[in-house]
């Protein structure tokens, strides 16, 4: 046992995960607990090299296989050189996206074997798995609108074009991460405002970690 | 099965493996077959990004995990962008390095679990397997004496950089593979000039493929 706390979070895109991130690192900050903010994928030299060529729109040829393979490089990296470190120093971790995103968009996504995704995270993470995973989630009729509003937009990065069949099957593999692992996950939905969301988000970490 | 015919050179550093790829292409093109000739890792825009990062020798501090990740990234790409269409065109692809080199350099030779290394190279490589392997070893002297040459120069790139002996586990680890797999390898020692190494290979390769 690490003694800092690791705490991730998940959802798809536009939950407000990196928001609740950041106001969770100030609230713990508040109660003087050191926390460290990262994002996935990136978060060192090497990951932000790896984070460039998965997020470069022009290589639309890129493979499944090349894909996921790539993020779990730059989680090997981030892990070993970043997350790991900072735990043992007793310093609290909160990372926008982690391993459950693999499964999520990769897996469930894009169809990728579910088992084999399992063992390339495990190689790529070893001990290092979250405390807690906050799964960030829009209520059903936002999550419509929001697609809808998307799918009117042009593509930002190659990551952003993706169809809305897509965007609901990932919604799906998040679900069904909650349902396997209820003990690391809480769910949260992100109802009412960005305060009131953290104010729930702060509860569950207080209820679980404090 | 393809209509084309998939070759790969390997072993240690230094034992010819570029030379002799070029060598068997033309003896290849001269008898009327279409040859593609690569190397890994690299192949490909992506694989060749990928590649920049593995061989940048001021990233000391990546990690093994990581290492062999961004080499299945590579080799995901390559396979499924050039090498497997160009099988299915009925034209014969030269790899110079390929899936032999990570169980040799990162499994032998880093002490990265060989089992996980093979679920690796499974899923990077699909069935994209090497009809033939032609494993090029230096006879034990001359092994020696380029270990002790090379032990007296700079280290030229991150890879370069290894100790003597990482470079002995690697030649057990494709002395290893050789063993566990006859009917794919073909061990040639190079002893001889090139045009004499050019010569056992070229029979090799009528012997079993042609």
């Amino acid at each position: 046992m690490q003694p800092g706390k690791f705490v991730t979070f998940e959802g798809v895109d536009g939950t407000g995960k990196t928001t609740q991130g950041r106001l969770l690192g100030q609230s713990l900050e508040a109660d003087g607990i050191k926390v460290l903010i990262l994002r996935e994928p990136g978060g060192t030299a090497i990951s932000e090299k790896i984070r460039d060529i998965l997020l470069d729109a022009s290589q639309n040829k890129m493979t499944a296989e090349t894909e996921v393979l790539l993020f779990e490089a730059a989680r090997a990296q981030i892990v070993r050189e970043v997350i790991r470190p900072a735990l043992e120093q007793g310093n609290w971790v909160i990372c926008d996206r982690f391993m459950d995103s693999t499964v999520a968009y990769q897996g469930y996504g894009r169809g990728l074997d579910l088992e084999l995704i399992d063992k390339l995270n495990d190689f790529a993470v070893g001990e290092t798995k979250p405390d807690l995973t906050v799964l960030l989630q829009l209520p059903p009729h936002r999550l419509a609108e929001r697609l809808e509003k998307r799918h009117a937009l042009e593509a930002a990065d190659r990551l952003d074009g993706e169809s809305e069949d897509f965007r609901s099957d990932v919604d799906r593999g998040f679900r069904a991460l909650a349902a396997r692992e209820p003990e690391r996950f809480g769910c949260i939905e992100t109802q009412g405002t960005k305060e009131e969301t953290a104010g729930l988000v702060l509860e569950l970490v207080r209820r679980v970690l404090l």
